[in-house]
């Protein structure tokens, strides 16, 4: 199962505003529950840290994502999770999760899932 | 005929909004009624789910679009004709068909067709 | 000349809105006045059709635009002329003539003509 | 010295509007007055005509900027001359320069001058 | 340590705005204080001076960029710290720090910091 | 079935040697004979005409490469039967049948049939 | 553990030669064993099969390298065990595997192994 | 018709060899004799003068191509031609002319015809 | 200065042959010895293990090539010295090493040291 | 006047073969003898130093290049001009000079000149 407890944190050194951090894993993998197969995605998770509040620590962003490897789980579920986690985990002033899926059956999908005001440069992209 | 009765639906996960699902079809084939040859295109469909609401599953949709393969139909009616049915299907917040053709004597097409309150950072992609 | 007698069209098949058409041409040839000698370009027409309005059909579309083959006439005239005929054609909600002209001399053009209340979404595109 | 004298220009065909012109040069070069090295740049010149306006002509455009070869003179400054000759020449109804500079020690530099009221679209771009 | 004593400016030559200067490095690279391995950035600045303002000088934001070569630090110190230095440096009308970052893990990174009031034109980009 | 019937030849202009011909489809499609799922691929047809042979004419080939479109036949076989009916429709030099197949649970795929003493210059392309 | 149990294959059509295929998939992974982190690659088979021999069928190939998703195998071991497992299983005429390794701290990778007498043509890429 | 009296020729300046000149024609536009539709091709000229020989001038090269703009002419015929004129105006140590024509029916083609000792590293390319 | 001490190898899985390993770092950098500005380029290490050979470690490789990062060396010195040290790890059948150094004053560079009987189809590539 | 005095060498540091030099100037400028207007061009050399030979120095070079930029002097001219210089300079192993011209009236140009036995894998490149 996705393991949230992989997640760590550290303080934004952010003192003044926009601080926008953009973090694109491109080797994300699951399963999918109706076929057995192997999905692939580009999970590309944006967002600008609360004041005072933390920033996600890289390498356990990527230990989170690699527990999803075995994880029998749809594309919507998968970018709806991640976002319902890293929102716990941080608290941001918003936050945006984008995965980008290789193509299954000649068709590729992209699915986007927000959290509070997003500006909107940042929407759609 | 495009055969409406091979979509299917699930729930959606999504419980906060905006929550936004895109797929691009590269394999779409259909005839064109006047010169009887084929014609080829990339159709992405981009839509907001209700609240509360459904999504059209993938594989459903594959056949679907296969449903075209020989129908003699022009570019403007074969987008208009999958905006209105899965408009019907999901009666989602939003949605957009964007049908992209190759070429025919020289000449590249886009068609859009949206429907409902589409956020402007989706108009023109 | 340009011959406007060669475009034909039919009817939108839209009974909702936005629905937006673009055709680019990749073979458009025509002769520079001072010169003599031809010029190319890339052709885009975008528009969206009037409320129960009509469509410039493809074919004839592509004849038009051959019968700039041989015509003396600036990038400016052709951008304005094209724009000119096509809402003399259609009488469309909007539309949008853009020409990308290859290389003279080290310098590429690009000329934009729009005719009524286009959405910010299409402007410098 | 750059030679504003060989610039011309020619009634601007447009009796309607937005009509956007932009011409890419992609053949710029001048001096470094600091170090005597050559600096190269694409210079885009992007302009709507006033209403009974004119335009630039295009090889006048060519031997203007032809011009800077062997002058010492900055980036900003070639932007913002390029600004202001062009301005004067046709006083349009609003004009950009984007200079786009090849790298210098690792550093590749883009310059933006505006000129008038330009919509939101062009800015940016 | 990054060393702001290496920065110099001149008067910028604008007299009329907006006018953006942009400087891409595409050679920046610093060290990870957690691993100590390298790592390396495209760092975008991008600014509008103020009204009778200055503009850094090219070379010396070279040098001081270098300046971090051995320094032991976060990717988001890195950008916030620039951000400071140059603004303190030429107290501008608005400017932004985009730092691209090379993969770690699989993943690339993006930050961005801005001050003053950015144009929404320049906002995501 | 596919159709040999639509190919149509032309003499070959050719004089002299070498003289080689290149179509490449972008537009071919067939059905698995397994799943009953649509192919999509590009087909390259490569040629050199014998002395005083033919060549096959444009249009009749686009036919006869649309009379595989309902056929039910594997990737392997609709490269070699291509090899075969050219071959016998032209006698030429040498040919080469290169068939370039969009992918199918993740795996791309391309095959090359040749006849003929091709030059090396033209293996593996 | 890779499972070659799962690999099938059906009789060649090739009656004459060079017939060359070529799979290239772009999802394969497995473990690190010295790390436990997951590797990526895109593995390239491409071989020509013994006159009146065998092909590998695409699905049994894609399934026989999803068995290598949770083995512990390093990039070299990967690629010549695939080789040996391909060769014994269709004992082509000749056969290549190449694996193309995202970064890994900055480092991409390509293995080759070859079987057989492989075409010049086909050597390096 | 083609004018061959265009051409002008200059002395080589090459006093050894190798020496290799191409040039590539992004602008040439011929008539489909069947259909009177316009077609369009990139054509590139690669030769080695003769020893003491001569090179073709590029401006009567383009007017020479320009002569061909209303000429009903076959893809393998403008090839062909174009061979023969400038052997016969440069009788060069080797040619080639290679004709890469736009789509027609979603089918792109290319020409090659050589003449002379083409050496191997140039054929195919 | 660069230590071979941190270099490590394991046995080559190759029982059979042709067998090539490449590995390209885009992450390396020294400084130039005259003007002690840092150099960027990207290293490609290609070998063919001797029989019962060994092959280098990749994070040792990558450690080996960070204790270049503030030593002052030429392009052409770094490439012969990795040659060197590499050939001296392994004693492989063939080695190609790959240097591509980003811009300086407007010139890339590219330098090969080569050793062994290098296959033809690795050589300029 | 192209001044090869500005050219400087030191020893190259191989003691072992093929050992390859290459360095490509993107910012060549010199100008047309027949127009007077600027010609641009990127300009490669490649070369094999020599046993105990020397190579060319990067930064005259890049002086030694710059002193063509007011020289009236064809495509050509310059190619073999360069091609006399170096090896007078070097009198290298082998050595080539490319030079890739942007278009003048729609036809880029590349012109090669070879020196001594330069081996096959980097002709045509």
């Amino acid at each position: 199962m996705p393991d949230t407890s992989l997640l760590e944190t550290f303080p934004s050194p952010a003192t003044s505003f926009p601080f926008v951090i953009e973090h694109t894993s491109e080797e994300f993998t699951s399963v999918c529950p109706k076929t057995g197969h192997p999905d692939f995605a580009d999970i590309t998770l944006r967002y600008q840290p609360a004041p005072n509040g933390t920033c996600v620590e890289l390498k356990s962003l990527k230990l989170y994502y690699q527990s999803f490897r075995n994880e029998g789980i749809f594309y919507e579920a998968v970018t709806h999770s991640i976002r319902d986690h890293l929102v716990d985990l941080m608290n941001p002033a918003w936050l945006q999760i984008i995965s980008n899926w290789k193509g299954r059956g000649g068709i590729r999908s992209v699915i986007r899932a927000d959290f509070g005001d997003v500006p909107p440069a940042y929407l759609g992209r």
